[in-house]
């Protein structure tokens, strides 16, 4: 099969590899209907985050289980799967917490964006749909499921969104947007999201957003707390993992407030005095995607949303190098690969 | 009257000042019946926290209302009360949210090493005990509880303590030492303190410690995790303050256990990407004393626990400079100061 590969700064290659096979009796190997590009994918990308070697890449997929390990239980071929970006066993103590990304056992997903894909621990990490079906036209919102809708979710769970709260969502990104349709699923009553982009602030109002902000920076606090009446928000889900971009959550927070922050942070520091006087409740991590994929492939399955709006490009995934591009350049906020 | 003022570092004065007196109409002035050393005076005296001029010190304080002005409505001359180390209204939002240490009227106390005290916002801040009376025997938890009794209940609070929890308890000065006691208030299963002093280790056992650990630093996150079956602690209270009782903290927890952090930060900071990784709630702050004071005030009062046995030591006020250097060289845990 051919599979993708990040030789460097912009340099994504669709290169022959050897297709995935059985390798440990927890083992499935899934025949994928969808993957796609990731905002985090971006940052070896941009050569923000050096690579040594070449690199497979892709973390996000959904399909239909091509064949199993002898130790597999809980899913047979032929059924249609999604799975998170981290593999885990779903049994250990820190899964049994809900924090199925610490699993003692965990391994990063990385070889996705391929036809291809094995996945180890397979029963742990591997979610059917009802029935182990899916149409087409779910394909998107299952695949969503796999990362963004999941992260989306962890961090308006992380920042305590409740019926009747008010929201701040920092970032504009697909998980950014699909934390605005999260709160809305929560109950939040008011959902400030932070963009400066047409086609995103639309889509976040498509997905419950009461408020645009398009400032950033001071004025960006500003114009949150005037929003707030002075007070801040109850929650805030910080999407994108940058010193400024963490720092506009915190500031916008109400004292006793819950900042979340679900992308992996890049050169952030926390000065813990000044974090200290804001009062806020602080909570992230690797989204422990596994803990809500039942109640996400449930919502989808049953169309009570569409988390898969946020893929505003298809294509062939032989053409994912410019899959990359047009994310980079920000022509689309996620680029969704049919092998 | 005479009150205690720093002139720089080790340099401790009881001196002339003017006696205070009501200058809003919703202040009150106390007549103290004690007052003490706090383990945060010592950061200013030991000179790790400049001053910029000679400052009156102190802010743990009860005693008997002297003289109320026209607005106060909620205590009377004669009455027995206890207040926060932050003065506050009680009723902005913030207040009601329960953090009314960032109230938005709030005024950090700073006078209280003195016979007498002017306190601010008098109706938000003063809590009176039942009948307004107290006796003797009492004086010293009811004192307790202005700050580290508070303190530590916010800590146990904040690290999310429940019924069955394992907690660890980084720190043992009186905060520290009070954040067991609240931590087996709160119904805490396992109690590991982190003490490498004998009388406070005893004191930690008295006060519900289960387990101590003398190590530190790297050695001390192994001691927990050997404790904890590897699994880490579901709590961790951060009573310390710097980069290294912060470490400990994050690296003792569970992935999504709760750390809690109450003594101000001096120099922590706090790489993003490394807590991120962690799965920590990390949450803290200059404790919302005031919205514990009435349940703590109720304990002390029904001899349900005895927060007042960390004052060690007991001097007579005009001796203070004495508590202070007690409690620099360790010989004290706490000074207990009787105008």
């Amino acid at each position: 099969m051919k599979g993708t590969v990040l030789y460097g700064p912009g340099d994504i290659r669709f290169e022959d590899r050897e297709t995935p096979k059985i390798t440990e009796p927890t083992d499935a190997v899934l025949r994928l209907a969808a993957t796609c590009v990731c905002g985090s994918d971006l940052w070896p990308y941009r050569g923000l985050q050096p690579i040594e070697r070449p690199t497979p890449m892709g973390h996000e997929y959904c399909g239909f289980v091509e064949e199993v390990g002898s130790a597999v239980k809980s899913v047979q071929p032929g059924q249609f799967v999604v799975g998170s970006f981290a593999a885990s066993d779903n049994t250990c103590v820190h899964c049994r917490y809900g924090y199925q990304s610490s699993c003692i056992h965990r391994e990063f997903m990385l070889r996705a964006q391929a036809p291809f894909l094995r996945v180890p621990l397979a029963d742990g990490t591997l979610v059917s749909t009802p029935g182990g079906v899916s149409s087409d036209k779910l394909v998107p919102s299952l695949l969503a499921a796999s990362d963004v809708l999941g992260t989306g979710w962890f961090a308006a769970d992380a920042a305590n969104v409740k019926p009747g709260s008010t929201v701040v969502v920092v970032g504009d990104g697909a998980v950014g947007l699909l934390g605005v349709l999260s709160a809305k699923q929560m109950g939040a009553e008011r959902i400030i999201a932070m963009s400066r982009h047409d086609a995103r602030q639309k889509l976040a109002r498509e997905f419950g957003a009461t408020d645009i902000v398009t400032e950033r920076g001071d004025e960006g606090i500003a114009r949150i707390k005037d929003l707030t009446k002075g007070i801040g928000a109850d929650s805030v889900l910080e999407c994108v993992g940058t010193q400024e971009s963490m720092k506009q959550a915190i500031q916008s927070a109400r004292p006793g407030g819950f900042v979340s922050y679900v992308g992996v942070p890049h050169g952030v520091e926390l000065r813990a005095e000044q974090l200290f006087y804001t009062h806020v409740h602080l909570h992230g991590g690797p989204a422990p995607v596994r803990r809500y994929l039942p109640k996400l492939i449930d919502l989808v399955c049953n169309d009570k949303i569409n988390p898969g709006k946020v893929f505003d490009l298809t294509l062939p995934l032989e053409n994912v190098a410019e899959g990359y591009r047009a994310m980079d350049e920000r022509r689309a906020i996620k680029t969704l690969l049919k092998p």
